[in-house]
């Protein structure tokens, strides 16, 4: 049984804060990632709302950030209450193996058992009781030895998405609903996608990981051991200042550079040794405007969302998302499903069904030497 | 029989500097009205072009410019040639009939039987021959006692220019392709304008008077006797500067506003007074933004057209036409016939189809007590 209020026994919140969110351009830039944006209108960044679900859970001295060192600052700013030995900067960013298992391997150092969950800085969740079990109970699989995910039951066949293709049901008491996780499958197409909703027996991937530190170290050591050796000897040195700074700089920027999904969720679930807990919340990573429209829209097509304190905007027979950064006034005639974004520097005029090609335009303005405005 | 290089005998030509152009905001403005924009790409003004194209018909010494008080300067700056007497500057816009009486008032005092053109400042026309054709035949025609106007042969079904429904041929010995006017028709709808078109008896009206000054006045005074007093009062006083200042503060605010249109063109239209000679030049008002893309692209739809210097747009599949004012980075993704229009401290984003709406848009600013961008 777990409590249903107070925080989760020996449960550390891991929120590795990392990615740009280049989709979202020109909003997010580096120095202005995804997560340091209020994206739906709660009034706080979306890295603040994280760390409003995840307190409750572990307790406010038991949630780690990874983040980079250029983002210390705006980290801190937004989270005062995180503690000094929770910080985990990266100097360069080496992607989420390596950010997820240096937290890991610091935190089995400082409590041995204890249990890690990773959740992105920069998703969108409501519905927190739901949120709350799912995660105690991932937390209970954990404990019992597996590598455990929550996978959220589809609200619509979307393609923006990974799936998880779950199996038969795991028999760990406490944890009724955990299943066994057959296959990770990438974004699929509209048809498949269908079919995955119609089926019940897939679940949208959305990156949370919860298992014990040592056995998240054991799975990433099967694939990549060096970069286990790396990341033990980093935790080795890491909480005392004289020795982190030196083993920082020698072994950070040697490490490999590979998303944990590769590293270990597939590995183990190819193996049977992950499983999944339904999550019967709502879930969004909000990963291009097309989506944050949406979000704001209720789903609806009809409505203009409006992002941005201030945002002076007229519209007449028009839809989609203006996101207003600059102060100006715009306006909008006879546009239909367009997202406008409006910053200081550069503009974006795009539609929702070509919200994902954000990122090719930045790619572009990187190899045109534009990189001013990224 | 007519010079066909050298000034036009006895032609005076002016030119009324005065609407802001409001259906292309947020480009133009009160303090930058269209006139003063290069909406051609030619690297100037559509004033200075308006210039270049009547110096050679009139000579720089005979053309005159009525234009607001506060645009003085910058007029001045773009016609360096114009001489100090052939500023003619309104205290506060009272319409066309007001502007062009009383240079027609003001001219006719400093030599009577002049003849005067009237040419919008901000229209865009080519075929530099083909204009002086057409002017000195109106001149011929002016002569002989008629109102004449220039109307353009249409190139297409046009729905957004008014149009001059042609009669039988004049007499006039000198001016072979001079017709009677039958009346003046309002902007037609598509099937209208496409009979118009077809019937070969429809002409585009450009809004080109040419008239002896004192026929003009005449007409004037059948439809608006009191206005007619008042411009002739104004121009007793107007060369003599210890009279033309009280005169102006008295005499001009009081003016009746209206159309020339309405107060010398239909009325002499409908009594057989009003002439017309087709133009067989290229001609647009450039009225808004879709006609300005149409005038960049050619005619086609497939292109975008980027006007401003220094623009640093990026476009991917996407048609229409950009104006960048604000040295910002601009990015296009999948959006057909946009118009975007980025200026420091507004934007417009439409569509090509709702240019026309542009203005409602100024309208609902002026309501809402945003004047500060107007």
């Amino acid at each position: 049984m777990t409590a249903s209020h107070g925080p989760i026994d020996r449960f550390y919140s891991v929120i590795p804060a990392g990615g740009i969110g280049s989709r979202l351009w020109p909003l997010s830039r580096a120095d202005a990632p995804k997560f340091l944006h209020d994206l739906t209108g709660s009034g706080q960044t979306l890295l603040r709302d994280t760390w409003d679900r995840l307190a409750p859970l572990s307790g406010e001295q038991r949630i780690m950030v990874v983040t980079g060192r250029a983002h210390r600052a705006a980290v801190e700013r937004q989270l005062p209450e995180l503690a000094d030995p929770n910080v985990v900067l990266e100097s360069e960013p080496r992607d989420s193996s390596a950010a997820i298992g240096l937290a890991a391997a610091i935190l089995q150092k400082r409590e041995p058992g204890v249990i890690v969950g990773s959740f992105a800085a920069d998703h969108v969740i409501t519905g927190s009781t739901a949120f709350r079990a799912a995660v105690a109970e991932a937390v209970v699989v954990a404990d019992a030895g597996y590598i455990a995910t929550i996978g959220i039951r589809p609200s619509e066949p979307a393609v923006g998405f990974g799936y998880i293709h779950s199996g038969a049901r795991l028999d760990v008491a406490g944890a009724p609903s955990a299943l066994a996780v057959n296959s990770f499958v990438e974004k699929p197409d509209l048809a498949t996608a269908k079919r995955y909703v119609q089926s019940g027996d897939y679940l949208w991937n959305a990156g949370m990981f919860i298992a014990r530190a040592d056995r998240l170290l054991e799975e990433l050591g099967r694939t990549e051991p060096e970069l286990l050796d790396g990341l033990l000897r980093l935790a080795e040195a890491w909480d005392d200042p004289a020795t982190r700074g030196p083993a920082v700089d020698r072994i950070w920027p040697a490490l490999k550079k590979v998303a944990i999904d590769y590293s270990v969720a597939e590995p183990a679930a190819a193996a049977g040794r992950l499983a999944v807990v339904p999550g019967l919340f709502a879930w969004d990573d909000v990963g291009d405007f097309a989506s944050i429209a949406k979000l704001h829209s209720g789903g609806g097509k009809r409505d203009l969302a409006i992002l941005g304190e201030g945002a002076r905007v007229l519209a007449d027979s028009s839809s989609g998302i203006v996101v207003s950064q600059g102060g100006r006034t715009i306006a909008l005639i006879g546009v239909e499903d367009i997202v406008v974004v409006d910053t200081p520097d550069a503009l974006l005029v795009t539609t929702s069904a070509n919200a994902q090609k954000v990122k090719s335009v930045v790619d572009a303005l990187k190899l045109s030497g534009r990189g001013d405005v990224l």
